[in-house]
């Protein structure tokens, strides 16, 4: 088969007697894919239970006759405007009981909304009985980037707090916990008297960052938003796949934002296919950014059926959010190139044309704004000339080194430091001496710092360190603060086999509940006497009893393996790209047997 | 006729045995003319429906017997508190749906409530009515600063969204666009799933600076707001003019937070006067700016019946808001000069005494808090003096040359730019590699550069561009982002004529309703190829098809007139008063037929 | 009696089987009371009615098996998630209609709301009837820090603006201004129209920091609440006093955001003791930073029946808010030996041992978190030792020198001053030109100079000039701006009888309700004649008539005293540490006669 290689058009936004043409450019300019439908449900269902399918009966028509395939989206990621008429109380809500807004900004719709979901039910069914059969169609899309949260222009922390959510989050803390009571302990209610004495009690945890809410909580809530938005793609994908079993179903997402948002190592078991969007210039990344951003969604989609797609890879100027950066078009070949080697099996750009009127107004198109040709077009044909022979750019590979993303660290860390906070002419922030991106910061640091030294890398996930299979020879592990026993075990047992892991401040100082452990799991792995913590300009500095109170790395070999461990946030002081623990870090990665 | 020189003096808020002497005092300082009234509708009607007129009587009276005249303000601008236990649900709501305070800041009533309404042209009639004939009354003021939007301690940002402003915008949208079609089109709501699919869908613009809500939906947004008011004040002036043929009608206004407001150009048909309050030293005025705020305010009067008054020339200390700055006396001198060679009508001090509680105590006075006299004082019985002969100050005259402020283009960038925005730890702003004031820096930067020429210049606006009436010789028009076929043609037209024009980077991107045009009307207009427009430090360059990508300014004969375009942001460079830019735009303007 | 010497141990949040053992190694640490129960009431009423008293009985007779007393706190701080759940609408209300928390952050609901209180005297009662004879009860401490107001993460400004608080709010009125009229004249309602014709009108101020809110009425709305929250404590104690006469009862406060809370000094007649909670290392204090507090805590209880008590000194790391720094152990010798010497009649440290859960994990602890020996602890068995012997510590005294801390001034200062407040574009900040905490940082500077010297100070308050007992040489009386006639001619007979009194910037400019006197005060101590005030870089400047504008000290013999008074902010020069004025500030305080 040939790689299948797109590009984003959106037919429902252009003139009906210009598709023709345009299709026709499209598949001349070397593409055999395009991507439309995700954000058109205003286009399919403009009134409540009104179905309109002759425009886009028309345009997969035309994409058919032109020989392209499609990668049709099922619109259900915002909802039209009729939607916040028909059912009044359905705006998301901001965790200060702001509403958001109900047209506009995305997405406009809570997935825990029980009439939303009776909606996207209907109109995945619609949709796919109606093109399941179409020769035109490709693959399906459900949603659109189904991690990103409501968003107002003052709200940058949470997630929707409905009603919907709320019974949706008792649900799920009943179904993990079982009893209040084993609930009230895991969320260490006792402190500050917030026992709950009836499920009915609990409520959405609001001023969740900062201000003295239970840290043991604001975990859970994360991981069932997480695991909410997982079953929604999952059910949607459910559904397609009972009406058509033969093609993949997959969906989308994104890095950046990401302590605000819930994992997004969210595949569901019957997930075809996980896009990434991303934006190269838009989010100002270097080299090892972009790589990185490749090796972590590659990482995702490591262990499940679905395939790593890059699902918008950015085709013109930003505009919008981020950086207004343009795209020349030679660069386009690069990030190709390299999404390839970093085993992506499906590759679109974003897109076609830059839209003349909207939110993102002359964003991100291939061609220019009249629709003559860029030398962005001209990079797309040299790519697509190539990809046609892609076995040879498409490595295969195994890396020996792992750079492990602990999620539940993640939050726990950026809950307890919480955003900036000023208190009028008293404190300026709160602990912002700290920071707020432990981890991501980290791992982008320990990334960058082997990239440079053109290391294989893989992440890896809470997840592998649950399931003990940990293949590699050397694993990095930043910002531990969280670790389950479970996952120390196996930790241990995979140094002892031989591995190498390399460690820093704050090691298994919690359980995966963000209760203290009365011992940190730090002083079993090598024998020592932790005391205490304390932030430094830098991150932390865990002190030892016995050990001078500065930097260092202390070595441990364990049976056939080693432990390196730096007292403090040494992969925050890589991200800073200090050369010296640059240094540090390729020496104990590149010897492990002598670390 | 005596050159009206006023001052403000609220005679409800001193003891009623002190007005006397009061009124003496200030017909005796030279002044002929008192303001009050405009936000004394507490002390007018103190409980719905009882009107109370024997204090009011009692000040008119006064005046008549010192043969002071009053600008007798109809006391529209805030409801008294019983309004909102009255009306519960009355209190202007944020675009987050915040509710604005009930009392203390102002305004506190949305001027689309119909009850407010019902109420203000109540009291509009009795006033009228009961004073229409009184020998003391010199002119009527209503409202008070309509522009001013609700404002809390929090919120920096739009109008009311109350379903009263939703009820009326709906009805101004249809009116407007006539059909849902249209109405769909211009809005551009296609773009993510937004198409109206009835007009009762149609809500007010959320979230509505930066989060993706449609650009062409906020400049309807604030087109709305700016008629709504405009309707409004001509419908009270078209009350007091029913019942009162005879004396003058208008409103005042201010410059500054301009973008946060609907068009200050908002003079009805049957407006006879609109006033400038401008207080130099609390916004920290050099010289040009306080000369641009008097300019800028006339040109808004020019083509109007309304005459260009200064209805609050800052009298003393201020406070409250800006710079608490103190006003010596001897500057009040050059002020009036200034004011007068500028074309005002009449002008008025604020205030007369500063007052002993309040929001502003101790702010504004002519006086002393114990009444004594100041050099304040002094300054006025100077002036005074000199005004009577006041033929010899002002100045007649008509600029050669115009600064265009175009509102939709300001509106425009002001929206995709946004305030600044942090996202917890990931961005610090969003794009404020641009600036949120692009236009009126840009137009600022001018007449700055300008005046120190001693140049004479005229502000314009879209209605000029619209109609076509472009008396001048030079043209500067910078930030010309959003232009309608119709002024582009207008502006072509006079430059084939003979005109000088004078503009910047991002010419004619967009339509009237921020739709990009395919092609710009910069290849129209200068025979180029436009490729596309990227942010600097200082604003945006342009980039041309075939030209370098430095900065550089491009003049083209057209018949008998020419164009000089700056590919970059020139205006906003003035601004920051960058020598090299000043040079090269006084050569243009003095020298236009070699520009 | 042994002087009393805790910690804080809460027996709901460690394991039943633990207790025995925990409480023989408190005693064995030389403690002879702990503290416990002022956050507990989940544990003691799980459900709204029922009562669990048994783990209770449990704690405290184990607690008199080991012949350690309990100073039992009745938990009335918090309230559990029952009651949000029995009573829908009992969230507090943030100034803007904000819901805060009601869950987590503290306090979860406003003091003034009937159903709280009915619930909180419920829990006072049972709880005083079971206990009042247990041999190990020491003394009652009624809630917790009751000045502490609801926050959440975004909000820094108020207290709660609930439906019972307003009704709260206008009695409270109605019985301090009698009639509508007095009410109206005090809070000066003419002024932008906002007179009351009913007492039904009367809202709580909102946006009440600095966009134009009455400043009279925000005087009087702190005033309510600090009197509220003294009503209520006083109303507990006497619930308690009634059921058990035998043992004190008292509360507990803190010092800092200090401007954002009411009045600290709330001591009603029936308490036995306040307590000082301090952080010398989580608010980052100098040694006199931390001997201010204890003055300043020392003084609230002067003539009143309290004891001055520390009930929190702070034992371990700093979590959650401030700085989270470390406190190795020595450092507690020096705090209790300097609490001693200020007068402190008990100490409790906080807390025997971190919480293992929770939002404060793993703060705070005297032991390590495995429940080992720490330097901390080697230092409370030092301090034990000497404790028992406390008469040698204790250093009865009574300062020459008073520092006066007017609270009015304070919040009317920070009221006009506000927060700082960024208006899109336009202004960066309003008015930060003079900084928001005028009166706390001119009595720390003043304490600070002085402290250096060995000086023993007192603080005197509004009580004091009210009552003109004033038994000191000399008093030191920053931002005096709100001065009452009473007060100032208390103040002047002290100086005629030979005190002195050291003041600066703004003496005597208002009234107690805050409207300006037509002739400041300054103008009849002085004899001469004030112009204006204008801030300067630190503070503010008066100008004289006939004076020269530098910064100058102007001495007037008065009788047998003397008055010092800097034309500028002479205490916040001091703040800066400013080597000059420090010196000054000397030279005036140790030569009293010849200042």
């Amino acid at each position: 088969m040939t790689f299948p290689f797109g590009v984003t058009y959106y037919p429902d936004q252009w003139p009906k007697e210009t598709r023709d043409k345009t299709f026709a450019e499209i598949k001349k300019a070397g593409f055999n894919l395009v991507r439309f439908g995700e954000m058109a449900w205003d286009w399919i269902e403009p009134q409540p239970g009104k179905f309109h399918f002759v425009e886009l009966d028309h345009a997969l028509d035309l994409c058919a006759k032109h020989g392209i395939k499609v990668l049709l989206g099922i619109p259900t990621s915002q909802v039209p405007p009729w939607f916040h008429r028909k059912y009044k109380n359905s705006r998301p809500v901001a965790q200060d009981g702001t509403l958001y807004p109900d047209y506009g900004p995305r997405p406009n719709v809570c997935k825990d909304n029980i009439y939303y979901r009776k909606h996207a039910e209907n109109m995945a069914k619609k949709l796919v009985v109606r093109y399941k059969n179409h020769p035109a169609l490709f693959m399906w899309q459900v949603d659109n980037e189904p991690v990103y949260p409501p968003l107002d222009h003052t709200t940058s922390n949470d997630y929707c707090h409905c009603e919907h959510s709320r019974q949706a989050f008792i649900a799920w803390a009943k179904k993990k916990h079982g009893s209040l009571k084993k609930l009230n302990e895991v969320w260490g209610t006792k402190f500050w008297t917030n026992t709950f004495s009836s499920f009915e009690d609990i409520t959405t945890p609001k001023a969740g960052i900062w201000e003295a809410v239970s840290p043991h909580i604001f975990l859970d809530w994360f991981r069932f938003k997480t695991d909410s938005i997982k079953d929604w793609v999952s059910h949607l994908a459910k559904i397609v796949k009972q009406i058509d079993p033969h093609h993949k179903v997959g969906t989308n997402g994104f890095i950046g934002i990401c302590t605000r948002v819930p994992e997004h190592d969210l595949i569901p078991e019957n997930l075809d296919w996980y896009g990434l969007d991303v934006y190269p210039t838009g989010n100002q990344m270097q080299e090892s950014d972009y790589a990185f951003a490749l090796d972590f969604w590659r990482s995702f989609t490591r262990g499940t059926r679905a395939e790593f797609h890059i699902t918008e890879l950015q085709g013109g100027q930003n505009v919008r959010w981020g950086k207004p950066a343009y795209v020349e078009g030679p660069e386009m070949k690069k990030w190709t190139k390299m999404a390839l080697e970093h085993g992506a099996k499906c590759l679109l750009f974003h897109a076609w044309r830059p839209p003349l009127f909207g939110a993102e107004t002359g964003g991100f198109g291939i061609l220019q704004q009249d629709g003559s040709s860029t030398k962005r077009l001209e990079a797309v044909k040299e790519i697509a000339k190539k990809i046609e022979n892609r076995k040879s750019l498409v490595v295969g590979r195994r890396s020996k080194i792992a750079i492990a993303y602990l999620r539940s660290s993640e939050v726990q860390s950026y809950q307890e430091q919480g955003p900036p906070r000023s208190i009028a002419g008293q404190w300026e922030t709160v602990r912002t001496d700290i920071g707020l991106l432990h981890t991501i910061l980290s791992i982008q640091g320990a990334y960058r710092a082997l990239y440079k030294r053109n290391q294989s890398i893989d992440f890896i996930f809470e997840r592998d360190l649950d399931s003990g299979t940990l293949p590699y020879k050397v694993i990095i592990l930043p910002n531990a603060y969280l670790l389950s026993k479970k996952q120390y075990n196996h930790l241990k047992k995979w140094v002892e086999n031989g591995g190498t892991l390399i460690t820093d401040a704050r090691f298994g100082l919690k359980d995966e509940n963000g209760h203290l452990y009365k011992h940190p799991l730090i002083e079993d792995l090598l024998g020592v006497k932790y005391e205490y913590t304390i932030p430094i300009p830098e991150g932390f500095l865990d002190r030892l009893k016995g050990k001078p109170k500065k930097l260092q790395i202390i070595t441990k070999k364990l049976d056939q393996g080693k432990v390196c461990y730096a007292n403090f946030s040494l992969f925050l002081e890589l991200k800073k790209s200090n050369p010296k623990w640059i240094k540090v870090l390729a020496r104990l990665v590149s010897l492990p047997s002598k670390c």
